[in-house]
């Protein structure tokens, strides 16, 4: 590291690092060189030691690490408040399968631009996504400067994408190479879930994740019913199911996990599975409420996911982290359960964890990539302000933020994104909202 | 009406009503003369008719009745996020009680000032008060220009704002005196709940609410310990209780209303007794969940609070919709309950009726008051946009608001506060801040 030259200075009113000793700074500041953080510490000291230093300052401001999106499908943007309130089914067969099976590469790329537009705007600045087209997902990730892990979605049946399974494994391999050392954006494997992927698939996949030492993606447990088949069908539950085939390991992130008993809750943190919890579409989709306070307590590493538009229906980690704190205190009857310091970690640190990044982002430490972001607290629901975690959890929500940076890169400044064009994406998006309006109601 | 003048026209390029017949307009328009609509219709139309009219245009705006908060505490912004995630008690006696006993009215004006500022912001236009020194939070209300319903808290104990009981009845007076006739401000009756004012209490104050045709605002039914309190003193569960004493009716307001069973929902729904349920309070403090879809189904009016900011911690009502809508699906298994249009509903139409004021507030229509609010539409996350109480309930945030109407006047205008000084009251906040962690941390 070269005392003379750093690339920003980023000061704020307050930096909280969510580092091992959570570390909190009055007048603080990162020093950023190309995409990672070489100091954290008090904003005088820094600037004593880099005085030349670009800087954006926000006294008024709190510096904080980006959050980080462990489940969702960004491209369901376009399927916003397309339909909602409807029986799971209804909801699912005659309205987002027709509409699905309506796009196009051009309209996934537009969609999952949009989405990241909404996250880098709410303070989001890591996803990981399961869903069709994963290329053009994955391009928009590189364009808007998002960090992602990104994924194909593998079933039985011919997928909108790839057309046969084979080729889908074919698209797998080529999206692999062709994001290999990739600086923002990783490849995971995808099955969809264990009712709509044969054993022999599931098991498959698990082994190219292997080979490409990749994530293992999958929705686990999600609904009663997903349970009830998989009992009627292979005589075991989701989680011993995929137990029995192998599956289960340091590298797998099951997405949702609401119906776990408390032996799977066990095997699920004895294996070193990772959970993405999502709050709102579990609750939208009245799916059921996932035993949270329980992994977090058998040692399971915890994320927060929003799940895609259709079913939540924004894409902001704030509302998300509000929602988790609050369900889960109702659901056992106990104030005192996920405080909001935990939940702020879910979004942050073992949102890390999960993705397999936890040396790399999730906190502010020198060393770790500068993903970080600047809330504004000069604003009446902001005042006054006693505990960082408490106002970011129960009174913040993704408008306040003010600058987001990824990889060391300003891809906000002041509420005006620097990488995306929304005006020419609002342009696109009306199009595509008339072609799915026409082709689906 | 005289078709040569109106005050105001706004016109946007939605307009949703919410009248009987759940209008809504592309390129819509209301006109606004003194505090009155008297037009609702295209834009067009109303603009030909009114040429020399001034105007305010937002053609990417969503135009929509102000929101209706029935049940806060305006004066707790001060608390907000002092003590989260605590046993019930131990908040209580060791946090919020201490605090309160330090407040003046100086730190009720701004406090409630402060809460104003940011209802005004996140679209709210009316709200229904409890609290110490409401002398303060009426002022505050008649000075931001808000429509407030606000009542002085009493109950068996000498109160930091009046002193003994007796001189509670005198305070009460001289508010219905004060504000008798006034444009904006209702004074109501408010015995605090049944496990703090005596059967006599309860009794003579449902005398005063009669004499001045008041509303009688109440917590009920919170917690599983208030109930169980009331019976082991009065053998009757509080609705019952309650009813012994003759002050459940038409204007009995009770706020919360979660442990009713549904004998209980019947009789609340005879007696004509409002609801103001509060999903955020409730699950922070883990009181429970109220079953409002039972209360709506016997025909009860449900309006929507969000309780005090030290239990919730912000007063948007944008995210309570969104809360109420989800709890209620996953509490019920069920995805069809609460759809957004009656969340909405309770937020706007049913939340006046709440209050005693359909016929003058709640939705857009010639001869109601004009309390309107106009969103943002042109916004990622509010892109594409199918239908518009989707979209208001899942996916638009407070911080959408741009424009702010109440009784004809613009309040707030492209975000900025027109009758609040944001910087000064800023600076006073952070006074009592330092006030209150001084003398209760
Ligand atoms: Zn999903
Ligand atoms: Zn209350």
């Amino acid at each position: 590291m070269n005392d003379a030259s750093v690339d920003l200075l980023l000061t704020a009113g307050r930096v909280l690092t969510l580092d091992e000793q959570n570390r909190e700074f009055s007048d603080g500041a990162v020093a950023i060189k190309g995409s990672e953080i070489v100091a954290v510490g008090p904003a005088a000291e820094l600037a004593a030691r880099w005085p030349q230093a670009p800087r954006l300052d926000t006294p008024h401001g709190l510096l904080l690490p980006g959050l980080i999106n462990s489940h969702t499908h960004v491209a369901m943007s376009c399927f916003r408040g397309l339909a909602d309130d409807l029986p799971l089914m209804s909801w699912l067969t005659e309205h987002i399968f027709p509409a699905e099976a309506k796009l196009t590469e051009e309209i996934v790329y537009h969609s999952s631009l949009l989405t990241m537009a909404e996250m880098i705007r709410s303070g989001t600045t890591s996803f990981c996504d399961m869903y069709l087209f994963t290329a053009q997902v994955a391009a928009a990730a590189a364009d808007s400067g998002m960090r992602a892990w990104v994924g194909e979605v593998l079933y039985d049946f011919p997928s909108p994408c790839y057309g046969e399974l084979e080729n889908g494994f074919q698209y797998l391999e080529q999206l692999m190479a062709e994001y290999d050392g990739h600086e923002l954006v990783k490849i995971t494997v995808d099955p969809h879930a264990v009712y709509t992927c044969s054993p022999e698939l599931l098991r498959r996949l698990y082994g190219r994740a292997e080979k490409h030492d990749a994530l293992y993606h999958i929705h686990l447990a999600e609904t009663r019913d997903e349970v009830a088949g998989c009992l009627e069908k292979y005589g075991k539950r989701p989680v011993a199911h995929l137990d029995a085939l192998g599956v289960l390991g340091e590298r797998t992130v099951a997405a949702h996990g609401v119906w776990l008993e408390p032996a799977e809750i066990e095997l699920l943190a004895r294996r070193g599975v990772k959970v993405a919890h999502c709050p709102e579409s579990n609750m939208k989709l009245a799916s059921g409420i996932s035993p949270v306070p329980e992994l977090l307590a058998a040692g399971v590493s915890v994320g927060l996911g929003t799940d895609g538009a259709a079913s939540n229906n924004d894409i902001d980690l704030f509302g998300e982290m509000d929602m988790a704190a609050k369900l889960h205190k109702v659901n056992k009857m106990d104030p005192t359960v996920l405080p909001a310091a935990q939940v702020l970690r879910m979004a942050t640190r073992q949102g890390a964890e999960v993705l397999g990044a936890g040396a790399a982002i999730g906190s502010l430490e020198p060393g770790k990539k500068a993903d970080c972001i600047v809330i504004d607290l000069q604003q009446p629901h902001l005042t006054p302000f006693y505990h960082a975690p408490s106002q970011l959890v129960y009174a913040a929500r993704g408008a306040d933020v003010l600058h987001t940076v990824i990889n060391g890169r300003l891809v906000m400044e002041n509420r005006r994104l620097l990488t995306i064009d929304e005006e020419a994406l609002t342009l696109k998006m009306q199009e595509i909202q008339a072609r799915m309006a026409e082709k689906t109601t």
